[in-house]
């Protein structure tokens, strides 16, 4: 299976506290769809700075960073582009001859999906969340000239540092918001968490939105997705926001840009294994 | 031709200044054929120090080492195996959870040999060379029993610190000198370099000698081996060295001991690609 590997293949790889076969699935059948002399490989250390050194060192092309060493990762770095340095966090590394490069393909395609559904920047939001997609949302939300928005999130430290960062306000709960566009940028209705069954906004909430962005990307139709498409509301998923961070990493990586029949492709033979 | 690939593969790599695709398609070929979750993979670095630390950080199985870091790798190590403190050279690093225990198999095949082929100690030798394989021979062949012999090498510091190093003598050449074992340690011989067509040794010398061992394995017949092998006398391969060397390495880094049939096979596949 691996007789093709020569010393000249390129590798990639991820670095992540518990990693996933998804990464590993899906760029290598990439490689092989597009007959590319690359293989990808999901890493995890105990040692992120020897990790990262070793990226460097071996000529590692690519390097995706997970949880939790997005933020760690950042003073051993020579660049962070625009997309990380805007949220202080790094999920793509770029090595060019030993020079890495940061990015956060999250943001990139938090960006991209408010400008392809023409999300209008007047819009009221509400952002559930504080964690680190909430940032990538919000900084999103803000360089995209949105104004009038609120962060919800339970803990107090977290959301209002957010919101403050960005310029918008921080609440406890959704108590008397109607906001045009809803996110959730919180584990809920993720599969396999604790509120995998749960809304995370009311059904009067929805009822009363234009646009529902949900972050969470498996399964592609959370609880969310599935009502606000019931009452028949703009929604953009978190599937989109993965298929998009997933494209940039690859694109980035390989300067190859996969078609979309093909890249649904390798996300379904990617989460088959996953 | 990747898509078995999964998180949990096991990584196996070489290090060499102008790396071969040798090591990469012996190793995956035998990884195939035995059914195990390994991948093997040839880089190169400038930065030996951060690719060590990259194979400890990232939890490389194994690490083949080549010219010219066999020594410079030392002291990035654990702990030396006896194959390798007594030459002080490392062409093999075992990362058992970070780790790095450190093995030269080129000393253990040849000790193997001279075992295998049953060369008396009471032989005199002359043993032509005095760079890292002519090191391995020589304490092999000191740590074998054997006390009259003679380091026969051009470049005299070299020549006479290897000979002084095992209680052997330095000789600038071969005049008057009829040993019973002859030994090439030098690029003599081997394919696509200068002295590809030359006898490391005279016919006459050839003659009078009763054991020949050639450490150049590409190709398999050096014209020392041809020559010898036409006077009908007992002839040690440098193929045979090269074998061992990378068997002991697979078993080393996999715990699995390929037969004879597949090793060939292996190495014959390898041979069509480097």
């Amino acid at each position: 299976m691996t007789k093709h590997l020569n010393k000249d293949t390129i590798i990639c790889m991820s670095l992540a506290a518990r990693p996933s076969n998804f990464g590993t699935r899906f760029h290598n059948y990439l490689y092989d769809a597009l007959d590319l002399d690359y293989l990808y490989k999901a890493f995890t250390t105990q040692d992120l700075k020897g990790a990262i050194g070793g990226v460097r060192a071996l000529g590692i092309r690519g390097c995706a960073i997970s949880m939790p060493f997005k933020e760690e990762c950042i003073p051993m770095l020579d660049e962070l582009d625009a997309s990380a340095k805007a949220i202080n966090s790094v999920n793509t590394i770029v090595n060019t001859e030993g020079y890495l490069k940061a990015y956060n393909t999250d943001y990139i395609a938090i960006a991209t999906l408010l400008k392809q559904y023409k999300v209008p920047n007047d819009f009221t939001f509400a952002l559930r969340g504080s964690g680190g997609m909430a940032k990538a949302v919000a900084c999103a939300l803000k360089d995209a000239g949105f104004t009038q928005g609120f962060i919800i999130a339970k803990n107090e430290k977290t959301g209002s540092d957010l919101a403050k960062l960005y310029g918008f306000e921080w609440r406890k709960d959704m108590t008397d918001l109607k906001p045009d566009l809803l996110i959730n940028a919180t584990p809920i209705g993720m599969a396999g968490g604790e509120d995998a069954d749960k809304l995370s906004f009311s059904e009067q909430q929805i009822n009363s939105a234009q646009v529902i962005f949900e972050v969470v990307a498996l399964p592609a139709e959370t609880p969310l997705v599935n009502y606000a498409k019931s009452q028949n509301k703009a929604v953009i998923t978190g599937s989109e926001v993965f298929a998009i961070q997933a494209v940039e990493q690859f694109v980035l990586y390989t300067g190859v840009r996969p078609n979309d029949e093909l890249f649904q492709q390798a996300a379904k033979h990617a989460r088959q294994g996953a």
